[in-house]
């Protein structure tokens, strides 16, 4: 059985060392701190949120656009060098637990990662080499996330089919 | 409703502030390197597969003790300062997925930390404020990872309930 690493190197095309190249360097720390963390977030929920494609969108209703940008530049600085922001606020990052209740599939990370890409197009305070770097990073993940979710459910049905096999108590 | 991190907090009495105080100083650089980790984690699964407790031991039955002492030390250097070992070989840390097949309940979380500190307290070749540090943030991920084990768990019942509802397909 393939491992959430190896489907994830599959289907987004992306190798692992590839992937993790965003470790090689201190990214917070060359890209200067902060601000271009916030600034790439803003971008790309400033795109989701205004999303012509409802399905995709709607994946984000229940969230505050303000809080899934904090969320989101927390767990970059985190990852990528900096302070850790998000575990000090939410805890373990926890990435696929944190994903359940949204609708992961291949359509919905390729949303996401156009929407990234774009997003990181126009951040201006990011180099070129570390975008290279930070969307190797997105792509992975994204496909990581997708076989996660994949995961979970393949468990659930398992477990709910076991659970309606068994005699009411 | 409580968060996850509010759980950890109040079951395992560590504030948040303790538990991510292993981020205040690097100790992958202050301990050395990798041995002291490869150190904590022989001595910790060296007593869980020799547990006297059957229904712990057990937990385990389904794994090779040297890849739980692979994985487990691996997660901790890249989590406590050093070269990321683990998402190189297996993606993201996702801990609460990835502790998904395993009933992580209060008195699993109690009987881990009890040979934890005791597998602390015989790895010479670290300091004993390094110790400190360290089972408090073991401490509060244990209990985060009782309170995600509880929420997957309560969503699935949710899902198989509804499942149950709907007329056949």
């Amino acid at each position: 059985m393939q491992s959430l690493q190896e489907k994830a190197s599959e289907w987004s095309g992306v190798a692992t060392s590839d992937a993790f190249a965003i470790d090689e360097t201190n990214l917070f720390q060359s890209l200067g701190g902060n601000q271009p963390f916030i600034d790439l977030s803003t971008n790309f929920y400033t795109r989701v949120y205004d999303d012509e494609e409802e399905w995709f969108r709607s994946i984000f209703a229940n969230s505050k656009k303000e809080e899934a940008i904090q969320n989101q530049y927390e767990f970059f600085i985190q990852r990528m060098g900096g302070p850790p922001l998000f575990s000090q606020r939410r805890g373990h990052p926890a990435l696929i637990a944190r994903h359940r209740p949204f609708p992961v599939t291949r359509e919905a990370a390729e949303r996401w990662l156009h929407h990234m890409q774009l997003a990181l197009d126009t951040t201006s305070t990011i180099d070129p080499d570390s975008k290279i770097k930070m969307m190797n990073f997105f792509k992975h993940t994204a496909y990581f996330l997708v076989a996660g979710n994949e995961m979970t459910r393949q468990a659930q049905a398992v477990v709910c089919k076991h659970a309606a096999s068994k005699p009411p108590s």
